[in-house]
Formats: structure tokens, C-alpha cells, sequence
């Protein structure tokens, strides 16, 4: 209604109430609506619903519906493999746009993939082999048209940390086959939480967690880079802050570690020349390492200014790959203290589906990795492929992504690759250089083929330093500052979260970050369900509207009655609470009208909309609220109780207790049954 | 207003909105009420706010607020031992009162505490000894005037099972000292719990699952009684169903076990001599039990029928021990096989400070096994305290019950005592004896003070049969099937959970029923806040009411609209399920109203009154919804988001995306602005 004509419809309904207001307690009048009562459900129906709406809510199988045998084995294997649902659309014009994306993160996760090898201590043939089997089956599989599948930097170095924390010798077979291990294990776990349709159960990490979770990672490679970035041999193994700075200042003023200076101290020698000698920053891998740096910033620095330049930022790593390469080739910097890669195997994946511990001492421990980094490795995918089908808007299958990684990460395992899943620094780039299908994930991996088979050679010459740089570069765009400072704004629970899991990733490692985010999650959860809100209520003024006193400080109370507002379900958790709650407002607002002079609380109204569900803890504690206020002579009134909470009510026959002449459908209802005498300014 | 008053204003508005409805969209008129912000609050306020709804909500320390520094102190003292506070009342009409029902619950007591010992494995007078300290204890600083404090039931089998779990050896001393070990940590398990305002942990274990637990443990308990009941000498010591039921028959149909008999059939002896040799059943015994649990469950009958009765079945117990134990002593039946108490120590409790484990091996199983049985005996003790304080409708405070709880098994730890907490039994008939005050504990304590002193020799010819009757008769009123039914009834959920933890306890052990209940628990909070319910609104004919049409069959949509309310807060956990279920519900309705010919859904509208609070994944969620619904050419509109949200929203800057035009005060002024041009009935 108009504004006007609003105003008018109020006069009058505020006529009509001073005069109705001599009118006595009790003379229930009929009401236009009932409070309805849902059809009743079998019990069957009512579990077959639950558990649908838990685990199908996407109705999947909608689909499959009336439709003949034949046709319903090619749904299926459409929904398994989506490549042969869209790929009957493929055209040329959408692959021009595969192929030239393909080709840019090709360009961009071959250096990365060298990189990334060395967090995870293994050599640098196995991320290559992983961005070309991983993408490949992902492009069957997966629904994502966006996402470049391959190593990425937080689950390398998790398993980089988990694997040397279970062997420590990392250079033993013993280490690569768990790595295979864990990522079998990765892939079960992706898989069995896709096939039994649990995806949800990654949600239970927080966007605030992973934002910290993802910054404290990016913070620690980052600080791991120090090592190739400033030339020094002996470094810890330890990922914490203070384990990694130690070991850099270390090797700048006293060599080795105080005990190697110790020794030198004791036998009176001088400490000049031990400063000297030990030494261990190297200036020509600084210098390259700086160089290549500032070039691939000022590269992404460009392409964020201007977007059509992307692919600057996309083949930056590769020119200083080349570039960096050829230097050292005709300087033979390696001679001088520049640490080169050194040797990257040649050849396609051999097999590893013999190398997977499936009994002895280290199944435990690659099961216990194998689902940690799956989980991590499923978080960060999903993420990325919700974002980017946010952006196109189309449906993202969360549990057929995860079938689809676990698929590739099974595979993997079987064919000498780790953990894969989706990069966010090569999506973002395959986005924007125009992809269309997961075609430009097969264009990446038989580029990643071709180099396997005829330029891994070439990278021997390639310097550390300039790996370093360019996972700094990459990982840099993982701290997200803008997003800690708008948790900060938006919610500070969420923001303690997120630090929580930052911290605990820097000072302390990837796995307790990690249970720290898990953590403060689960809190958050329990704290909401245990103490939520009791809003007392008030009349908008010339409206028949209650709301919020603290939020509309206009609304008005009503004489003789309180109104409460429950904003939650009622459960075993929260319901002696409630209850507690509720007769606390009602003793503050009795103290405070009786000081006021206003007449005693006669009725004490409920409104129950938000409460969505109530449980048997819930009704007894209704049950216990309705005696209470008995004794206090007091009414209970209820409005507008949901489908469900009513059903309840009806079936524990507390509506007979508590009068269904007591139950409105809306507050006003029952404001103007039970006599308001006029409004209270308390 | 009144009815019919009502009417007209409906038809008033009906009218004006036909004629509204010929307007445009998007002329938005300005409303009376603009959706409120509340003030915004500090950081610090914020926090300090939380943290005080959390663990402070019965706001402890008001009282304190303005007082002398010697008020302070009295007022300190007063809350921390309530008897100062209600001792100043107390009247000799008021002791009347406790001193019967003292007397009363002394007479139930006795019997009992013997025949609860023998549950954990220790001799009779440790819970003698039990029944003395821990009532002062609590009658000094507890604030339940009608709980009846004692070794109970299910904590004593929970205490001889997991006990005898760490020492098979039930009489050695290092049992008994393992005993007092699990008191103490109990009593600090409940204190710290009370001292850090951590009671609102008990929530957790739902209503339904204690009414599953207590059925199982009840039946448990029930068949351990077999032994004594049937006079069975070589008993399992396993607790679950399938385990006592071989120990029974075998005892009846085969003798010691299968192995001895097997071992004389192997030597071909006649079978029959080895059945009459080793049957153990004893009839005298038999016949004792079967007498007095008669006896037992007809006055508890009578009980029940005539509530003025209560002292017929209060008594019984103490009746039968003494019928008994006199007939055992003039007919010696002891030496026909009849199994008596035979020893219960003479005198008051020694000290048992040096007993307790503070280091050794011991230690780790002693705070496993208090912190347990601190929370079971917490929960059943605060659960008795709040039903009778309902009854006589009192404030408890449950972290003082903690508290003193709590110290009264310290207390108890060092003077003898096991794990004592409220008796349910006890506790009802201590409140329709007609007690006033926790001084009829202290009347009790007294008098078991004197038996300790004068008559425990007597209980030596008491025959364990009539023993078994009685806790047989005690703790069948635990299995509670109308709360089963009424579970049934009420949420099917729930009756898994009681199901659940019922055969668990049953089945396995009490732990592992504890544990399932537990689980069950957690997982219905999991499914709450990941699949909140997400409701399609309609207007109800003739007003301005917006009510979920699964409820509200005469609920009508509105043309070009969909209106739809989520009925949660909105976190992490479910962001993404509501923004998928919001489009789901989107999609579905568009393709219903297509198919009907309605004009397409142009305008979604998201009722916001129940969601309380939203968080940084949430406004992501609302903001890829917008972005989702921009594609398909939707617009967003929010209607009443609360104090908490429309802040974030504000913070988020997402009102500047939805636009402050969007949002409404409530569904029907989204409606009256977007111009409804009609109903439509889907």
C-alpha cells in the first residue's frame, strides 16, 4: 500500500484500538488464520525427507526419472563424466579459446610445477608428471570449466611437512612411495566423500579459517623460499617462523649454527675468521633471485592495472625461467655458489602402483596424511571452482567435483604423481586468457607431455633462486589483506579465526593451523547453538509491526505484556537457556515498569517464527517456562509457531496445557485479544 | 483490534491495493519505518557482551554491584554457601518438615547404599560412609532444597565397571584406592566445570539421550542383579546383556561354564550328574528375592496409586532388609546356600587422604575415569535438582550445583567416600515427605552417622537377595518408557538418540552408550546448522500476513515474485547449501509458473526475520546470490534483516550492491513497492 493510504489505514486502526481498549482480558475472538498444521507424515517420509534434504538436496536423481533403461545408463555415464554431455556442443570457436588459454598456464605451471616440487621435497619430474595425468582425468570428470588442475603450494608443502615429519631421511624410497601413499589415500578420501555425498562436510571449514589458513601457508612458503632465494646450504627443516629466521641469521653472522661458532669460541680462535668462513648468503644467488623477483612483481603489478595484460604475469616465470637458465649456462654461475636444479628426469610417468604401501608401519601414517592433505587439497579445489562458476554462473556439483579429484588423485597415485588439485593463481589466469571447457586442461597437459619428453634437459642449468622467486610471487597473491580487513569490519569472531589460523600456521605448522581453524569453527558453532538471542519486542508506531526494541528504539511495549522473540530452534542445547532467558526479561522488565509505575506483566507473549524446530529437551523446557509462569501468574502466549513446532506442540498435547486459544497466528493478533490498554515507553 | 473491525481494514487495504497494483515497478514510495541499525558498539563492548551471554548470562555479580567492601564479602560468602542466606529463615515449622523427610530418606538410603556398593565392586560401608559426608557437604553450600545426595545406581556401575576395567583384582587395595582417586578427579572435574561457568557443557547431552542412557543403565543394573536374585556364584563380570544371559542359563543348564562340562563329557561321565552337581540356582535364595521384590513392587504400586502413601514404599526397603536379615538369622538359611552381607565395617570414616593416587600408573585411569563419572554424576544430579526446582518453581544455579558438587566429592575423596550425587528415588520422596531445606540431608546424614556408630553389625545375616529386590525395585522406575513413547511421539530424531544410547549401554557398555549418545547428540547439532530450512512464502487471503504455503495451504504467491524465508542464521557451515537451496527454489518455481503461463519471477525476495546473525561466509553467500540472481535478470530484495545483519551488511558494503532501496522492513512493504499486479495460486 501507498504511503498515504498507509498513514490513513493506521489512524484508523489506532482509533479503532483506543476505543477497543476498555475491552476485557480474555474474550477470545475468532481469528481470520489459524495457525495451520501441516499434513501429517509418516515416519518414513519424514526420515526419507530428512536424509534427502542432508545428503541429495540437488535432487540428482531427478533426472533419472520416468525414463527408459538405455537412456538411463547414458544419463549416467553423462553425470559421471560430464565431458560427454558438453562435449557434444564442442565447436572450433570454443576450442581457439582452450587452446590459446591451455597454452598460457602451460607456460605458467611448468616453472611452478619445478617449484612446487621442491616444498614437497621430491624431485622436480613428479609435479610434472602430475600436471599431465591429474588435468587429463580431471577433464573427463570434472564440472568445472574453469579451474587448472595440477601441484599447488600449500598442499605441497603440507605434504612436504607431514611426510619428512614420518621419514626424515628425504631423500630415501621409503619417502617417495608414501608421498604415493598419501596421495591414494588423498584420493579415497576425495572419492568415498563424493560417493557417500558428505561434501558437506567441508564447509565446516570457515571462509575465515581458509583465508588464514591460506595466508599463514603463503607466509611460511614464502619464508622457506629464503634458503634458494638467499643461497644457504644448511637450513631447518623446521617450517615455523622462528625455527626459519634463526636459521637465515645464523648463516649470515655465525656460519653453520652456534654450535659449529661454539666449538670455534672454545678453542680460543678468532671469531673474525670463523664470520668469514662460514658465511653462508650467497651474493650472485641473491642478485638473480632479486632481479627475477622485481620482474615478476612488476609483471603481476601490470596485469592487475590492466587486465587485458594478463599474460604478461602468465609467461613472466617462464621468460625468467629461460632467461635466468641461459644466464647461468654462459656464466656457469653454478660454479660460484649458485645453486641449478640440476637434473629434472626425461620420460613419461613411469608406474608407481607398486611403490603404495598397502600394509607395514607407514600405511597408518600415509592413510592419517593421505586424508588431511585430501581434505585440504578438496577445500582449496572446491573453493576455486565455486568462485569461478559464481563469476559464469553455472552449477557447480560439489560432490561430483569431488568424485572427479578423487578419481585423478587415485590415478595419480598409480602413476608416479602427488596431490593434485585446482590452482588459484593458473584458474584465475586460464579465466581470463578465455577458456571455455576443461579442453584447456588437456591442452596443458600434453604441452607438460611434450616437455617431459624433450626439454626436461634444458631446465638443468635453471637456478634455485629463480624457483624461489617465483613461488614467492605466487604465493604472495594467497595473502589476501583485503579480505583479514574486511573480516575485521564485518564480523570480529570470524576475524579472531582467522588470526587463530594464521598464527598457528607460522609459529607453529601447517597441521596445528590447521586444527586451529577446525577449532575455532566448531566453537563458533557451538557457542550460536547453545546461547542464541531472546529479542524482547515493541509496536512500530502506527504499525501493527513488533520488532526488536534495541534495534528500533521507536517500538513501543505494550501495557500488562511482554513479547519475546526466540531466534533460533529450540534443542537440548539451548533450551533450558531459553527458558532461563525468558524469565530473566520477564523479572528486569517487571522490576523496571513496577519502578515506573506501570501495571504488572499479566502476559508474556513468545513469538515463534524463527523457531524453526523444537525437540523433546525443547518442549519439556517450554513445558517448565509455562509452569513457571503460572506460579507467577503470569500467561503464556505463542505466536506464530512453524509447521513443525506446532506439529510437536500438538503431539506432546501441550496446546491443551497451554489453551490453543492461546496460540496466534501473529503477535497483533494476539495483542488485540488480550487487551493492550496502551503503550509503554520503558 | 477486534474482528470485525479487522475485517474492514482488510477489505480497506484490499481495496487500496487493487488499485495500487496498476502502478509501476521500481516507483519506490518511502516507508513509515526504515529497517533500524542499532548503535554501533566498540570492539571491546562487543566482546566483553559475547563472552558475558556465554558464561555469564544469570549475570552472577550484579548483586555485588554498589555494596560496602564488607556487603561484598558477606554477599561473597553467602553465594558460596547458600545455607547463610536460607539459614537466617529458618524456622522449627520448616524443620519439621526436613527432619521427616530426613528420617524418610534415611530409612530409603540405608538398604540402598548396601545394595549400591556391591554395583562398584566395594564393601557396604564405603557407601555408608558416602551417604554421611557428602549430604553436609552440600547442605552447607548447595542451592536444591529438595535433592537427596548419595551413591547412586548408574554412577556406582559405571564407577565398578570401568574401574574393574583398570584392576581385574576387585579386592585388592589398590582397587579401593583407584576408587578414591576417580572421586577426587570427579569432584574436580565438577568443580572446575562450576568455577569457569562451563555448565552449559551438561546441555549437551540431550534429554533424550539421559532417558536412552538411564532406560540401559537401568536394565543393566537390573540383570547384574540376576547373581544375587538367583544365588549364582561364578558371575560374568562383563555388564552387557548377551554376556549375563549366558552366565544365567549356563549357571542353570550346564554348571560352572561349558569348558568344565565339556571336560567331563569328554571323559564320558554321565551328564546328568554333572547337571545336578553344578546347578547353581539356589532356591532358598530364589525364594527370598522373589518374596521381597514382590513385597517391594506392591507397595511401590501403592504408592504410585495413592500419592499420600509415598512412606509405604519409602520404607519398604528398610522393612525387608530387617524381615529378612531376621528370618536368614533364625533359620541359619545362610548355610543352605543363601549368600549374606556376612561383614560391614563398625565406626565413622577414616581418613583416605594418602590413599588417593597423585602420581604412578594409576593416575591417568583415576582422571579418565573421575572426569567421566564427574559428568555423568553432574548431569543426572543438576537434571534432579532443575526438575524439583521447576516444581517449587526456584531460581538453581547450575555452576553453583557444580560447584558444590564438586566439593562435596573432594571432600568426599579424602574421608572414604565414592562418587556421590543426587538420587532420583531419594529425591522423590524427599519431596513428597514435605522437605523445606538441603537440612533434611543433614537429618539423614545424622542419622547414618548413627548406624555407622551402632548397628552395622547387624546387617550381617542381610541376605544379598533381598538386595538385588531392592535395586531391582529402585531402578526399574529409571526405565521411563512413557518418555520413550512420548519421544516417539514428539521427534523421531530423539528416539534414535534413546534408542541409540539405550542399547548401546545394553549391548556394549555404559561407556560406549554414553558415547553414542553423545555422538547422536552432536551429529543432530551438525545437521542443524548445515541444513536449516529454507520456506517458500505466500500472503494469506485478506491480509498482510507473508506464512510459509507447505503450512499455510490458502497462502498465495504473489505475481512476479518469489518470496522466500531462511529460517537460520547464516554461517559458514550453511551458506552455501542456503544460496544453492534459495536458486533450487528459484529454478523450480520458475518453471512451475511458465508451465502454468504466469509471468516470469522477476523480483526474489528473502525474508531475513529469522536469521540472527550472519557471518563473512554468509554475506559472500548473499553477495554470489545477487550475482547469480543479476544473471538471470532477478532482482534481490531483503526484507527485515535484524540488528546483527544489517550492520554486517552495512560493513560489507553489500547494501550499496543490493541497494538500501531493497531492503524492507517487512515482506509486505517489498510487495506494496514492487507491485504485485495479482495472486497467483501455484
Amino acid at each position: 500500500m501507498s504511503q498515504r493510504v498507509g498513514d490513513e489505514v493506521t489512524k484508523a486502526m489506532g482509533e479503532i484500538r483506543s476505543g477497543a481498549s476498555s475491552r476485557r482480558h480474555g474474550d477470545t475472538l475468532p481469528h481470520i488464520h489459524k495457525v495451520g498444521s501441516p499434513p501429517k507424515q509418516t515416519l518414513f517420509k519424514e526420515i526419507k525427507d530428512s536424509l534427502a534434504e542432508t545428503f541429495f538436496h540437488d535432487k540428482p536423481l531427478s533426472k533419472f526419472k520416468d525414463q527408459s533403461f538405455f537412456r538411463i545408463f547414458v544419463l549416467a555415464l553423462q553425470s559421471l563424466f560430464p565431458i560427454l554431455e558438453w562435449g557434444r556442443d564442442y565447436n572450433l570457436k570454443k576450442f581457439r579459446g582452450d587452446l590459446i588459454s591451455g597454452l598460457t598456464i602451460a607456460s605458467l605451471c611448468i616453472p611452478q610445477d619445478i617449484a612446487y616440487a621442491k616444498l614437497a621435497h621430491l624431485d622436480p619430474q613428479y609435479a610434472l608428471y602430475t600436471s599431465f595425468v591429474a588435468p587429463l582425468v580431471y577433464a573427463f570428470m570434472g564440472s568445472s570449466r574453469d579451474i587448472a588442475i595440477g601441484p599447488v603450494a600449500v598442499v605441497s608443502l603440507l605434504l612436504g611437512t607431514t611426510l619428512s615429519d614420518e621419514i626424515s631421511n628425504i631423500k630415501s624410497h621409503d619417502y617417495l612411495r608414501l608421498a604415493f601413499t598419501a596421495t591414494f589415500f588423498a584420493g579415497v578420501t576425495q572419492m568415498a566423500l563424493g560417493v557417500l555425498r558428505l561434501g558437506f562436510l567441508i564447509d565446516f571449514l570457515s571462509h575465515a579459517a581458509i583465508v588464514g589458513f591460506m595466508a599463514g601457508a603463503a607466509i611460511t612458503i614464502a619464508l622457506q623460499q629464503l634458503k634458494g632465494f638467499l643461497g644457504i646450504k644448511n637450513f631447518t627443516t623446521k617450517t615455523d617462523i622462528v625455527s626459519v629466521m634463526r636459521s637465515v641469521f645464523q648463516a649470515a653472522h655465525h656460519g653453520v649454527n652456534f654450535r659449529f661458532a661454539y666449538k670455534f669460541t672454545l678453542k680460543w680462535r678468532s671469531s673474525l675468521i670463523c664470520l668469514n668462513l662460514c658465511l653462508q648468503w650467497n651474493w650472485e644467488t641473491i642478485l638473480i633471485a632479486v632481479a627475477f623477483l622485481t620482474f615478476l612483481l612488476v609483471t603481476k603489478y601490470i596485469a592487475k592495472r590492466n587486465k587485458k595484460l594478463f599474460w604478461v604475469a602468465a609467461i613472466s616465470p617462464m621468460i625468467s625461467v629461460i632467461v635466468s637458465t641461459f644466464f647461468v649456462y654462459i656464466t656457469r654461475a653454478d660454479k660460484k655458489g649458485v645453486a641449478i636444479v640440476r637434473h629434472v628426469k626425461k620420460g613419461v610417468n613411469p608406474s608407481s602402483a607398486n611403490e603404495i604401501f598397502f600394509s607395514g608401519k607407514y600405511l597408518g601414517a600415509g592413510i592419517r596424511i593421505g586424508v588431511i592433505s585430501g581434505m585440504v587439497a578438496l577445500t582449496e579445489g572446491v573453493a576455486i571452482g565455486r568462485t569461478f562458476a559464481t563469476m559464469k554462473d553455472y552449477a557447480l556439483d560439489g560432490n561430483k567435483e569431488m568424485m572427479a579429484m578423487g578419481a585423478m588423485n587415485m590415478v595419480g597415485s598409480l602413476t608416479s604423481c602427488y596431490v593434485a588439485t585446482g590452482s588459484f593463481s593458473r584458474s584465475a589466469v586460464n579465466y581470463m586468457a578465455g577458456c571455455k571447457t576443461a579442453v584447456s586442461n588437456i591442452v596443458m597437459s600434453v604441452v607438460v607431455l611434450l616437455t617431459l619428453l624433450l626439454i626436461t634437459p634444458l631446465f638443468k642449468y635453471t637456478p634455485n633462486a629463480v624457483l624461489a622467486s617465483i613461488i614467492i610471487a605466487a604465493v604472495l597473491g594467497l595473502v589476501n589483506i583485503e579480505a583479514i580487513i574486511l573480516l575485521w569490519k564485518i564480523d570480529k569472531f570470524d576475524f579472531v579465526a582467522c588470526i587463530g589460523a594464521l598464527f598457528g600456521v607460522i609459529f607453529k605448522s601447517v597441521e596445528i593451523g590447521l586444527l586451529i581453524a577446525v577449532a575455532i569453527s566448531f566453537a563458533k558453532i557451538l557457542i550460536q547453538v547453545t546461547r542464541p538471542r531472546v529479542a524482547v519486542l515493541g509496536k512500530l508506531p502506527g504499525t501493527t509491526v513488533y520488532r526488536n526494541i534495541q534495534q528500533y528504539p521507536k517500538a513501543a511495549q505494550i501495557t500488562g505484556m511482554l513479547i519475546v522473540r526466540v531466534d533460533s530452534a529450540i534443542y537440548f542445547s539451548n533450551s533450558n537457556y531459553i527458558k532461563e532467558r525468558i524469565l530473566r526479561w520477564l523479572s528486569e522488565e517487571e522490576a523496571q515498569r513496577t519502578a515506573s509505575g506501570f501495571p504488572r506483566i499479566q502476559y508474556l507473549t513468545v513469538e515463534m517464527s524463527p523457531v524453526t524446530d523444537i525437540d523433546t529437551s525443547g518442549i519439556h523446557a517450554l513445558e517448565e517456562l509455562y509452569k513457571s509462569l503460572q506460579k507467577r501468574e503470569v500467561q503464556l502466549i505463542l505466536a506464530n509457531p512453524g509447521p513443525i513446532v506446532i506439529e510437536k506442540l500438538h503431539a506432546s498435547k501441550l496446546t491443551d496445557l497451554i489453551g490453543e486459544d492461546k496460540i496466534f497466528l501473529t503477535v497483533a493478533d494476539a495483542v488485540s485479544t488480550f487487551g493492550p490498554k496502551g503503550e509503554v515507553e520503558v
